[in-house]
């Protein structure tokens, strides 16, 4: 009790930003860039104007903070994922599905509009790009290590590079359409070609 | 000499269409969504106003027109590369280059751009949906008959769908960089695991 009672601002002012992050994810995923405004984020937050104001004076602060997090939370996420990575046959079926998985949720689509954002804004670009190298990192990281457990397979390393690309481009064909169905036959068959290339 | 003479009118009007196509692809490439309004499609096509509205009355038929257009030449180009293709050796090589070719071009990225924005706009997303489509099966029709010539290897199929994926993946990671050195390697790799798998 003795914590909560000495910090509630502390807190509730964490909780009105952790609120305010979260509605930008949502907003960018589903209205798209345009839409996402402090205003807006505000009302969907249920915070008040002048308190989002107060954490984010401007758009800018605001897509700094939730692409920062958006993409400290896609790399722990990865992370997180590589100590639950079964041994065995399964190990790579489940690597490819989590390999996907960081391109195809909210927060990717939500990326994706910053990104094509950032594209024609480089001010928004120098922002992004050392976060996306930092993602794309941690990214093959985790997929080298899930391929090859043992560090035996130096052809692991390239092989998971085609995975991430791949990956990515699963996430930017599921922007307009559902494309789980087909996406899921194409996975099974590069998990085979992984299979095959890995002995 | 006759026909210029007889239907200089109908000529000057296609190409200030023509025009203003290009502009508005070189704008979307470089300049982003926002930026693309026929005011400044117009200026930037040295076509005036008033011109540019008879043809485009409204930035949606500007667009719907330009995708049309954009899409019409990413599958022409893909079928024409078809009888590009040498025989032999290096063929499966030729293929990957032109597959990740259609997805890393100013097209691409006037593309990606609709793509983004249609992911909050229905209307648009109704609009781009069945040329997505048609380009897709274009793209892998080219594809298929690039790996297999002969029809004799089923496995051409998936393969196919996974140098698409790969290469659209490969499109959206040269948006904010270069990324030619890195995708270089990458697709080499790819080559090497098409030969084995295709025999």
């Amino acid at each position: 009790m003795t914590a909560s009672v000495r910090e509630p601002q502390q807190d509730r002012s964490r909780a009105t930003r952790e609120r305010l992050l979260s509605a930008t994810v949502d907003l960018l995923a589903t209205r798209g860039w345009a839409a996402t405004t402090v205003a807006r984020v505000a009302e969907e937050a249920g915070v008040s104007r002048g308190a989002a104001q107060h954490h984010f004076p401007t758009r800018e602060s605001l897509f700094t903070a939730v692409i920062e997090e958006m993409y400290e939370s896609m790399t722990t996420e990865a992370g997180e994922a590589l100590a639950d990575v079964p041994a065995g046959s399964d190990r790579i079926a489940v690597v490819v599905d989590q390999a996907i998985a960081i391109y195809t949720g909210k927060p990717f689509k939500a990326a994706l509009q910053v990104w094509s954002a950032a594209a024609s804004d480089d001010a928004l670009g120098d922002v992004i790009r050392p976060l996306e190298l930092k993602l794309g990192r941690a990214a093959h990281k985790f997929v080298v290590a899930g391929l090859d457990p043992d560090g035996t397979r130096p052809q692991a390393h390239r092989l998971a590079q085609i995975t991430l690309d791949l990956a990515r481009g699963f996430g930017l064909a599921d922007t307009l359409t559902d494309d789980s169905k087909r996406r899921a036959g194409v996975a099974a068959a590069w998990v085979e070609q992984l299979k095959t290339a890995l002995g």
